[in-house]
């Protein structure tokens, strides 16, 4: 159902770029997955994530699950079919949208039961119940019901998320027919835990582990060390997921310490409120010192925002409120993602990706200290 | 500065079918401009204006005047390389828009004052500064300041305006330099006065002339039989542009009267609302019926978003505000009209252009009906 290789690898780290097959065709890691919350990533068509290289894309079973339905979605063909994404798809159980968006929420061993943030209906997910949304989705990859503890959570906190994570895991095991599921690494900012955590899920010998709850409002230095933690803790052959990580810095620093798969929302969210990622550094399209700026988003892209538009259009863009901005900074920033992920690949091996990690760092900064 | 030819004409009509050259290349008649008004037609990228099969666009001078100001565009390598489109533009000056949008109107035979609709700024418009706003763009068709009587109006209010914009015309023709101004004819729903107008404009021999102070609000019936007489009265040699018109129907009618050229936002805010032009008729995505169907808008069409989506996927991009939806109804809306406008050209020669009406008529009823 799925198998992973790994081609070459960089020294003095554990860094490794490889391939991973899916059923519906491979991609290189490291790989980021553009998100696709709703079944569409934020105002993009599936041939311009492809024209950026974008090989996986990610989408929620959660919200599918309540919008439009997962049984609609099987109906119309599947999830690929349905969105017009041909490649691989991952999708997340909704674990954490449950924790972080849905109303009285009643955790219990069975599961969880919330109102659902639309309609406030009440719904419930048990790890049985989220394998099979993403079965009926047609998902390439899948993931277990967890509960990631918040942040910042005490060492009781996290252990009490580590042990239903586990125990949601173990069901999830006996309930999965062909699905290539996950495990979920929990356990907060405690590396004891972080272990514990990781050797649960090692136990049952799955084709991935997820590094979860990170990213959560921690420094980024902890975010790097917990998935450290977690990749030294799980066998090489597996591939290592890091959940909604991140920034590019954070992402080389990840790749460096042996992860495989990312995704986050950054380059989209950003990229609607007007931030493009650039060789240059961060440049926020509003600022003034565009309005007579005759040249692309970034001189270095290739994409077709680059192509067609110079900083001053696309300033004028977002100044009168036209969607057209959105998409092409959206665009811009996920063609800037996929191209750091070519050069992640390229530069292992090579002795070159701790350079990288320098580069990204001061183009960059750790986003919450802006 | 402009060249128009008739390459074929639709026996027991005015209809007639040519080609029109600008500064920025040609396009051929009859020709439909999707609207850009503010440099951006909402949603869509030059690439997919031009794969719908546009040849010309329409932007505003007064929305660009106000932001970001035609100083700005000019420095930029003016309003062609500017919004990324290198075919010809059209821009008008901004007399409807004065009208309809800004407050605190202040009409005098000298122009207009008025308050900004974006800041409350006392702005003034007058026929020497709407062209010059327009050559500062460099748009290749220019519009004089002109006063549309409102719908409806009474004989003497619509007279008052017929001489204002006469008189306005006048001092444009003064003005101008290279430009390709159109002369603008107004009369409201008065035969007798759309004559009058029309001879207004004639005394000036300009390279065309536009039908203006159509599609507020009156029958659709009216607005043919206007746009009727207005071309009766003017040469055959020079294109005939209607401006704001309109429905498919109405935009075939009009071709029949003798009209050649059409802007209308129509396409793009319909589709922003979930309409949909298509051979079958119109059709409301957000409807329950398409909430399984599996065919794309139309199945008769080839654009991006009939090719790459279901109904069924689109409804579900509405239901969850995906910006997605917008931009690929505004697409297939586009493309529908650009096709529309080939059969049209095909028609004119073959006889079958007032079949082609009644077709459309069926497809998309009178929409002030609805």
């Amino acid at each position: 159902m799925l198998t992973f290789s790994i081609a070459s690898r960089e020294s003095g780290s554990r860094a490794r770029a490889g391939r991973i097959e899916t059923r519906h065709g491979a991609f290189e890691t490291p790989a980021f997955m553009p998100v696709g919350t709703k079944a569409a990533v934020k105002t993009l068509q599936p041939a311009q994530l492809r024209d950026a290289g974008t090989q996986i894309l990610l989408c929620n079973a959660y919200h599918l699950a309540l919008r439009p339905g997962e049984a609609l979605v099987a109906k119309m063909g599947g999830l690929h079919r349905f969105m017009g994404w041909s490649g691989p798809i991952l999708t997340d159980s909704g674990g954490y949208q449950v924790f972080s968006l849905a109303k009285l929420r009643k955790v219990t061993d069975d599961g969880v039961e919330f109102q659902s943030h639309l309609d406030g209906a009440t719904v419930s997910l048990t790890p049985e119940r989220a394998l099979e949304i993403q079965r009926t989705l047609d998902a390439d990859i899948v993931m277990p019901l967890d509960e990631p503890a918040p942040f910042p959570s005490t060492a009781a906190q996290a252990e009490a998320a580590v042990k239903r994570t586990a125990a949601w895991l173990d069901r999830s095991v006996k309930s999965r027919q062909e699905e290539a599921l996950f495990g979920i690494v929990q356990g907060g900012t405690f590396p004891d835990l972080r272990r514990r955590s990781a050797d649960d899920v090692n136990r049952h010998d799955l084709p991935g582990v997820a590094i979860g709850g990170l990213s959560l409002g921690e420094p980024a230095a902890q975010t790097i060390e917990m998935a450290a933690v977690v990749c030294e803790a799980t066998p090489e052959m597996k591939p290592r997921y890091a959940m909604g990580i991140g920034t590019p810095a954070d992402i080389v620093h990840c790749v460096l310490a042996g992860v495989d798969l990312f995704d986050c929302i950054l380059p989209t969210r950003l990229g609607r409120n007007g931030w493009a990622f650039t060789s240059e550094g961060m440049l926020k399209i509003r600022n003034a010192v565009f309005k007579e700026d005759e040249r692309p988003i970034d001189p270095a892209c290739a994409c077709a925002a680059c192509r067609g538009f110079s900083r001053s259009y696309l300033r004028h863009c977002f100044s009168v409120d036209e969607i057209l901005g959105l998409s092409m900074l959206s665009l811009h920033n996920v063609t800037y993602y996929q191209n750091l992920m070519k050069r992640i690949r390229v530069a292992i091996g090579s002795g070159t990706l701790a350079k990288l990690a320098k580069t990204e760092a001061e183009r960059c900064p750790p986003l919450n200290s802006r």
